[in-house]
């Protein structure tokens, strides 16, 4: 009963088949020119509403700091919320990539930038002054680090503040899935119709072993990602396995799917928890992720009872966070708001 | 009939078996704080017969450039034949890693670099002076890039000027096992008790899905890599899916057997184009790759049979690589020798 | 009448003079193997009473970047002031130079970094954690961007909270000689002996044409140093003309005269200011920089009487920074009073 | 009496003058925003025949380097000659500066690159194949490290090269001045009239103290290069004392009566040498470098003799470099050619 996050999961047994029947061909051209790889770009294009340029990658990690290697320049900024993985998880794998482009880490409340001080930080930056990195993308987390989730409003906001300072925009979608879900709208209208340029697609959270595709809605942004890409050690000899996961991953709705699930884990453990008494929900929980500030005795109860939790901040009355997953199962859900019940009073 | 490469197969079976057992466990901890990992770790080292570092990551290119970023400064010199993979194949990754160290190319007969003319070069080199990069590493591929195997002696000698002039030794081994088999001696032999430091162990190109391990082989050596592997974005979440591969693959030889039968297939296929005539060898055939010059009537002969096959110099006398796998079926061979056969006449 | 910055200045004669004296050898071995560097070289020995590396460059950039570059990996974390020139002022060089690096700007009182804050933050830090840049070196700024001054207590408090964590410390000294005048120590006592492991030991502000200088207390530390300036194109052929401003800098006590002579000019100004109704100190003045509120008025009716100042933060009652240097004259800063008191009313 | 470069030498006095000079301004703007540096942007305008982008810099390298990565993404290949400063004594600086681009370093009789082998090879080159480097730019340095020059005619074919396959052409005119010279023709008509891109215009071997400028014929592709040179911290405060000796270079054609010079000192000393026996020159004489294999016992008496020469090559009969240079006396040639023909007797 493991709830410290959603890459604790195995894979979705329809991805795994896939993985199996991709291999009954018993060759097939590698580094992308197979025709698993040839099938995704078409679904990428229909997910989307539009020719978009799609490139797989087996982590989360190369997808954020590949595309963003594409907006900035080596003496670029890029906004971003202080919590984001980026600015946080990646051990500098940004400054890495972009030649030395800085993360300008700003505040905001349940997780999100706000369209408005982004506005204020981003004006007063001396573009065109040498002194200084200037202004160069915006990264959005969506679903965020908190477990809330962007408006469309709000994401056009910020997208408009990056049009008015000629930045691009992009979003990290590590947890794009439990969003769309979330919001109930077309990814189209999630992303580059409200004005983001490149999405990392996640899918190893949501049911892949190790896949996720960076998207770039106009793919003119995309020239000379490829070289990026291999230069970075990302591009997949054996890519069909990797083409193979994402098809699977779109194929009958799959993705939002398990994404539903794993929202719906997420609602049914938030309900459950409320009526714990002494338990504090840090952020309004919309996606896959729970923030709950527990009494010390309650965490310590839960772990007593087996399950594995993540002390996020730790203290006397210690911030969990508790990540539900697609194969999270309610049995467990409900094991777990009776041990916190149990151990609350 | 695909003879282009040998990452043009899929998945050994053992392979694929593995990765669905691995995921029969429910959970894991992320990032290889799991018992799969841990168990790989274990069996490197057995396998190299000491305590060594094993990171497994999932391309050849991470696994060289993030090997190689432990053996030299940003202002250092690598050493590695004109036609190693780093030199030619990676798009500069090296370069990229490194931060910038010079990839120092040398001719050498038969896809090898020769210890006297190593020797020569790194001597003139002006160790000491500012003006000039720094003689770092020397950079072996086992087996080659024109298919054939440095003897112990010849990797021991090269290693020796290593030590004489105070450089460290990396060792490619994309096609690891084709040298162990094509040598038949133990892998501690072929690399550290020669004076290899780093290797990269392959095991994509022989059967695995997507799995390389970086071996220190003094841990001391290692240190910070995990950090260099992190913001390469080489970290998978996921990592028991990468370290099932690698058990799969070190599991009852399956590694030697696979190789054993690239190997056979490639001796057989070149006892068989012998016979025809017309056609040259490059190289000595010693493992799974054969460098054979052909009349272009007989290139397209057997492409107009369907055979797969790679022009690696065009011409009127075209240079084709011929790549034998673990999945090359003897049927096959003898198919492509009587088709050769056939447009030789 | 110029109180922008110490950088608008010229040249003292002294050094002008070197400069000439220089040139009077015909011929000189280039890159530092020349009689003024060799005389350098022991001079510095003997301003920090010990054995130093030092190593000669043209601009505070490069001596600053350079010596970072020494102390952290390019996945190690810099801790500065946010406030400091490295974090705000070098357009990226830090994360260029150390292969991105990342800086940690932290607030502190008066353009200062305090000890107790620097070992909560750094202690926070998930030190050997693969996800995050790892702690690396401090950097502290003095006579720091505020015109304040560390005391020899707070240098040594740092220097400890490094040597806990097991962090370099070094020090941006573009304005060192201000803070050596202004605490009225030794070199040493304010360095090394305090804990400091790289200084930027500058000149230009100071006095000199463009010369500044790295050194390393510890020589060992500087090892592989050369090789960095020169990949960066910081190794100046003519370096003779290069070392010998920085001879005659600690000539005769220049350095401390120049330094002196600004700090009295600076104190001089502030205690005309403080008698002008409307201003508003924003630091304490210790070294050669004044932050001064002021009406609107009185800054547009300095500049209507010519004077050039820096518009620091706009505003109805902008903040003026106001700098003076080794040639500013005491009328001009009487008349500067004058005016403003003029204004004012 | 020092032949082993012209990096020996001092200031020429029109430069040291003008350095004084500039500094009977109390004040000046920094970081360019001087009048010195604004006229020195119209000088390079009419030299060159066009409006141009001029940026000051005080190293060669710097000029290099910074002018390199304008032309080149991280994953380009720069083709230069295989004894090109770039290529040889920068200590990695053109790939640390591009952020890892592979200089391509081919052969060339006497020290020049051939437009056909460029073409060959660059044809070869696999453009588009995300698995190599891609070409992107042609270094040629003018004159050359053999002390030869490229005629027009080679430099035009050389750039029709580059046009063809839409590469890009840098100069590295570190020796520019003796080129003009040499070949008696305009400026303009040596570069981008002959399709040459970007240009290091070096002053500091022929008389500056340290002052290269990087002249971008196309000003709208310096864009981003203020950045560049920044971060590089090759941003020199005290700006108007580089422009300072630009200005005077260019003042009364200084810089090609410095060049004029050295030339003839190297004709006299060729001419001379010319009639010693047993003195083998490597390559034709058409600078201000000679390259001449002696006897062990003429090298040794020189030597004795007092004369400084680089053994370029050593050996029984090493290889010498002699140069020449705006400060070198006749007499001073003529007493070389004296102890020469004495010792070779």
């Amino acid at each position: 009963m493991n709830f410290r996050s959603d890459n604790v999961t195995g894979v979705a047994p329809e991805i795994l088949d896939a993985l199996a029947a991709a291999n009954r061909e018993a060759t097939a051209t590698p580094y992308g020119g197979d025709a698993w790889t040839a099938r995704v770009e078409a679904r990428f294009d229909d997910l989307f509403e539009r020719k978009v340029a799609v490139f797989p990658v087996a982590t989360g990690s190369a997808a954020n700091v590949l595309g963003l290697t594409m907006l900035t320049p080596p003496y670029g900024a890029i906004y971003c919320h202080v919590d984001s993985h980026i600015a946080v998880d990646e051990c500098g794998a940004p400054e890495f990539y972009t030649g030395g482009a800085k993360l300008v880490d700003l505040p905001g409340a349940n997780g999100k930038l706000e369209a408005g001080h982004l506005d204020a930080v981003i004006g007063a930056a001396a573009a065109g002054d040498v002194h200084h990195v200037q202004p160069a993308a915006i990264s959005l987390t969506q679903s965020t680090e908190a477990g809330t989730v962007y408006t469309l409003d709000e994401v056009a906001a910020i997208a408009e503040v990056a049009r008015r300072h000629d930045l691009a925009v992009q979003m990290d979608g590590a947890r794009f899935a439990n969003a769309v879900v979330a919001l109930d709208r077309a990814p189209a209208e999630l992303t580059w119709k409200a004005g983001v340029d490149v999405l990392s697609f996640g899918a190893t959270k949501n049911g892949a072993m190790a896949a996720e595709a960076v998207v770039f809605f106009d793919p003119a942004r995309a020239e000379g990602f490829g070289f990026r890409r291999k230069r970075g050690g990302h591009l997949v000899s054996k890519m069909r396995f990797l083409s193979a996961q994402l098809e699977a991953y779109l194929t009958d709705d799959l993705w939002l799917r398990n994404a539903r699930h794993a929202n719906a884990m997420a609602a049914r453990l938030a309900a459950g928890l409320e009526t714990v008494p002494g338990l504090r929900f840090r952020y309004p929980v919309e996606a896959n992720e729970l923030f709950v500030e527990v009494p010390g005795a309650v965490a310590a109860g839960l772990e007593a009872d087996g399950f594995l939790i993540y002390r996020w901040q730790d203290g006397p009355d210690p911030l969990l966070r508790l990540v539900t997953a697609f194969s999270t199962a309610a049995a467990d859900v409900d094991r777990f708001i009776a041990s916190a019940t149990r151990h609350a009073r």
